[in-house]
Protein backbone atom coordinates (compact mmCIF):
# COMPACT_ATOMS: atom_id res chain seq x y z
CA UNK A 1 0.00 0.00 0.00
CA UNK A 2 1.66 3.48 -1.25
CA UNK A 3 0.09 6.87 0.66
CA UNK A 4 0.52 9.58 -2.58
CA UNK A 5 0.76 13.14 -1.92
CA UNK A 6 0.44 15.35 -4.79
CA UNK A 7 0.27 19.06 -4.99
CA UNK A 8 -0.99 20.69 -8.29
CA UNK A 9 -0.23 24.74 -8.27
CA UNK A 10 -0.47 26.84 -11.08
CA UNK A 11 2.11 27.57 -13.20
CA UNK A 12 4.45 30.61 -12.98
CA UNK A 13 2.94 32.56 -15.83
CA UNK A 14 -0.16 32.00 -14.76
CA UNK A 15 -2.40 34.73 -12.76
CA UNK A 16 -3.57 33.25 -9.13
CA UNK A 17 -6.45 35.53 -8.11
CA UNK A 18 -7.05 33.38 -5.15
CA UNK A 19 -3.63 33.72 -4.02
CA UNK A 20 -3.65 37.27 -4.43
CA UNK A 21 -7.50 37.32 -2.39
CA UNK A 22 -5.74 35.54 0.33
CA UNK A 23 -2.50 37.87 0.44
CA UNK A 24 -4.46 40.97 0.51
CA UNK A 25 -6.46 39.47 3.40
CA UNK A 26 -3.40 38.13 5.03
CA UNK A 27 -2.26 41.82 4.67
CA UNK A 28 -5.60 43.35 6.38
CA UNK A 29 -5.62 41.05 9.36
CA UNK A 30 -1.86 42.83 9.68
CA UNK A 31 0.38 40.32 8.56
CA UNK A 32 2.00 42.42 6.23
CA UNK A 33 5.20 40.56 6.19
CA UNK A 34 3.78 38.44 3.71
CA UNK A 35 5.35 38.68 0.30
CA UNK A 36 3.02 36.45 -1.86
CA UNK A 37 0.72 33.51 -1.61
CA UNK A 38 0.28 30.59 -4.33
CA UNK A 39 -2.96 28.58 -4.03
CA UNK A 40 -2.83 25.03 -4.87
CA UNK A 41 -4.78 21.97 -4.66
CA UNK A 42 -3.62 18.94 -2.59
CA UNK A 43 -4.47 15.14 -3.31
CA UNK A 44 -4.17 12.01 -0.40
CA UNK A 45 -4.37 9.09 -2.35
CA UNK A 46 -3.79 5.18 -0.91
CA UNK A 47 -3.11 2.94 -3.61
CA UNK A 48 -2.92 -0.90 -3.34
CA UNK A 49 -0.01 -2.08 -4.93
CA UNK A 50 -0.70 -2.98 -8.96
CA UNK A 51 0.94 -3.94 -11.64
CA UNK A 52 2.49 -1.16 -12.67
CA UNK A 53 4.92 1.28 -11.08
CA UNK A 54 3.40 3.69 -8.76
CA UNK A 55 5.49 6.43 -10.15
CA UNK A 56 4.01 6.03 -13.55
CA UNK A 57 0.48 5.30 -12.40
CA UNK A 58 0.54 8.54 -10.83
CA UNK A 59 1.78 10.54 -13.61
CA UNK A 60 -0.67 8.82 -15.70
CA UNK A 61 -3.46 10.60 -13.19
CA UNK A 62 -2.38 13.43 -12.82
CA UNK A 63 -1.93 14.27 -16.69
CA UNK A 64 -5.26 12.25 -16.84
CA UNK A 65 -7.46 13.80 -13.93
CA UNK A 66 -6.13 15.53 -11.24
CA UNK A 67 -4.44 18.51 -13.04
CA UNK A 68 -5.19 21.32 -15.72
CA UNK A 69 -1.32 20.58 -17.17
CA UNK A 70 -2.65 23.63 -20.14
CA UNK A 71 -2.19 25.92 -16.81
CA UNK A 72 -1.23 23.54 -13.70
CA UNK A 73 2.27 21.81 -12.24
CA UNK A 74 2.19 19.34 -10.02
CA UNK A 75 4.42 17.19 -8.18
CA UNK A 76 3.97 14.42 -6.25
CA UNK A 77 5.85 12.27 -2.66
CA UNK A 78 5.04 8.74 -2.70
CA UNK A 79 5.71 6.80 0.90
CA UNK A 80 5.11 3.04 1.19
CA UNK A 81 2.57 2.06 4.11
CA UNK A 82 3.55 -0.81 6.25
CA UNK A 83 1.15 -3.57 5.65
CA UNK A 84 -0.75 -4.40 9.39
CA UNK B 1 12.78 34.85 4.52
CA UNK B 2 10.87 31.96 4.84
CA UNK B 3 8.89 29.77 2.44
CA UNK B 4 5.74 28.29 3.92
CA UNK B 5 3.65 25.29 2.87
CA UNK B 6 0.38 24.82 4.51
CA UNK B 7 -1.47 21.96 3.53
CA UNK B 8 -5.08 22.05 4.83
CA UNK B 9 -7.67 18.94 5.20
CA UNK B 10 -11.01 18.28 6.60
CA UNK B 11 -10.91 16.16 9.83
CA UNK B 12 -11.37 12.92 9.98
CA UNK B 13 -15.27 12.90 10.97
CA UNK B 14 -16.35 15.03 7.93
CA UNK B 15 -17.26 13.71 4.84
CA UNK B 16 -14.96 14.75 2.00
CA UNK B 17 -17.20 14.67 -1.21
CA UNK B 18 -15.30 16.26 -3.86
CA UNK B 19 -12.26 13.51 -2.18
CA UNK B 20 -15.51 10.72 -3.56
CA UNK B 21 -15.81 12.07 -6.70
CA UNK B 22 -12.05 12.02 -7.39
CA UNK B 23 -11.55 8.96 -6.23
CA UNK B 24 -14.64 7.44 -8.29
CA UNK B 25 -13.05 8.93 -11.54
CA UNK B 26 -10.25 7.43 -10.92
CA UNK B 27 -11.77 3.98 -10.76
CA UNK B 28 -14.00 4.66 -14.16
CA UNK B 29 -10.85 5.90 -15.90
CA UNK B 30 -9.09 1.82 -14.56
CA UNK B 31 -7.36 2.99 -11.90
CA UNK B 32 -9.03 0.85 -9.82
CA UNK B 33 -6.23 -0.06 -6.72
CA UNK B 34 -6.85 3.53 -5.64
CA UNK B 35 -8.39 3.22 -2.05
CA UNK B 36 -9.53 5.97 -0.73
CA UNK B 37 -8.58 10.08 -2.01
CA UNK B 38 -8.60 12.76 0.17
CA UNK B 39 -9.02 16.38 -1.18
CA UNK B 40 -7.46 19.63 0.48
CA UNK B 41 -5.96 22.71 -0.13
CA UNK B 42 -2.36 23.78 -0.66
CA UNK B 43 -0.73 27.21 0.65
CA UNK B 44 2.86 28.57 -0.76
CA UNK B 45 3.50 31.59 1.05
CA UNK B 46 6.32 33.89 1.09
CA UNK B 47 7.31 35.44 4.59
CA UNK B 48 9.75 38.49 5.35
CA UNK B 49 11.54 38.04 8.89
CA UNK B 50 9.44 39.95 10.81
CA UNK B 51 9.31 40.85 14.82
CA UNK B 52 7.73 37.43 15.76
CA UNK B 53 8.60 33.96 15.27
CA UNK B 54 7.36 32.43 12.36
CA UNK B 55 5.71 29.59 13.53
CA UNK B 56 3.31 31.70 15.98
CA UNK B 57 2.53 33.41 13.30
CA UNK B 58 1.68 30.84 11.06
CA UNK B 59 -0.60 29.34 13.63
CA UNK B 60 -2.58 32.59 13.81
CA UNK B 61 -2.66 32.90 10.11
CA UNK B 62 -4.04 29.45 9.81
CA UNK B 63 -6.29 29.73 12.88
CA UNK B 64 -7.92 33.07 11.69
CA UNK B 65 -7.85 32.99 7.63
CA UNK B 66 -6.45 29.66 6.01
CA UNK B 67 -8.43 26.81 7.75
CA UNK B 68 -11.96 26.41 8.66
CA UNK B 69 -11.10 24.81 12.13
CA UNK B 70 -14.55 23.07 12.76
CA UNK B 71 -13.94 21.28 10.34
CA UNK B 72 -10.53 21.23 8.95
CA UNK B 73 -7.08 20.95 10.41
CA UNK B 74 -3.96 22.12 9.07
CA UNK B 75 -0.10 21.32 9.35
CA UNK B 76 2.88 23.03 7.75
CA UNK B 77 6.38 23.32 6.54
CA UNK B 78 9.02 26.53 7.40
CA UNK B 79 12.11 26.38 5.17
CA UNK B 80 14.02 29.44 5.61
CA UNK B 81 14.94 30.62 2.12
CA UNK B 82 18.75 32.17 1.37
CA UNK B 83 18.87 35.99 0.83
CA UNK B 84 19.90 36.62 -2.53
Amino acid sequence: MYLVKVYVTYKESILDPKGEAVNDALHRLGYTNVQSVELGKYFELKLAAGSRPVEAQVDEMCDRLLANVNMETYRYEITELEAL
